[in-house]
């Protein structure tokens, strides 16, 4: 059986600051579309084609967002 | 009578640690679709096409950061 | 005069279980869309259409996301 | 000087149930349109748009949804 | 060395009533577009067209949505 | 090996006023789309595109709104 892909760095969301929590946010965002697409050489192609689309980009800002805000309630926003 | 399609594995949305609640976030996602469109064969072909296409993979990725909010915090964020 | 359309079964948030929740919320997305376009034939074409477009399955998923998170909040995630 | 737009009828989030609370997030969703573009015949026309336009019904209930959260949050859900 | 753009109307969250809350909201999606676009002249253009292009003034309604489920918190729903 | 990329400036959460976390908000949206297309020369390109972008302007508009969300609550709201 193979193993599960790992969604989660550590499996926490728990960080020391909100640098590294940012950090979480984008992998977490990533592995999402590695899991939804497994295939690495499809996956280099089309983010050579999001790296270069401006809607894209934003979108790709928005998801981080979202899993971020996430992330910053988990760690009571590092007050 | 038919019975009704799960939307929720296990009817909770309680998991022992933050990758099992991200994979809970993917397959709540899956089941929305899934239950819009019930034809297994039509589903086949439409998760070719999004795993191809970068902008669907950032929405995919959107709405399982949004179920993936509720669940965290339904978790109290597994503090 | 007309009655008003029910916009949320029960005119209540509160459900026994997360699957009834996910219904609800699935229920409430779509009245939405019902109470803006009357029409049930109309409707019907749209949801064909829908129902065989990924990016707007996705799209879907999204807002019953967010009911989704509303719900679950109003019971308490059911813990 | 002319009136200013009433943007939430009644002036107050606060609803004696959860159908009136959709009734409200509706009105406000429709509201922001009206105060955008305020000449009431475009609207009509761009209205005849989105009531046959699936994507954008789908889009107009992501508003409405997101309205909703916040009323549903300050009726402390009519638990 | 030039002033900053205002970004927040008054430099608060807190708003006397709903209804103001909202107009805060409304002004804090444009302040963004403002400094995102600072010429005048481009940003009329675009007004003109998102004006009558019922997709946009949706998404308007969305980002305004988001920003009023901040001030609404801010503000304990005026409860 | 090359320093990771500063994705929240100070590395906090917290500022003195609204206007402050405005303009946090605003600066971490921006660098994600940095981390994410790391060309300066590709992004300026990109940036002429979206500025001149009605849809693509009010999209970015929703993310700053979304790091905003966060940054509020972090702030208690500034009250």
């Amino acid at each position: 059986m193979s193993e599960p892909v790992q969604l989660i760095p550590g499996n926490s969301l728990i960080t020391a600051t909100p640098q590294e929590g940012r950090e979480l946010a984008i992998k977490m965002a990533r592995l999402i579309i590695k899991v939804t697409q497994p295939d690495a050489e499809i996956r280099e192609k089309l983010r050579a084609v999001y790296a270069e689309d401006t809607a894209m980009l934003i979108a790709v800002g928005q998801t981080v967002a979202t899993e971020f805000a996430t992330i910053a309630a988990a760690n009571n926003y590092w007050r």
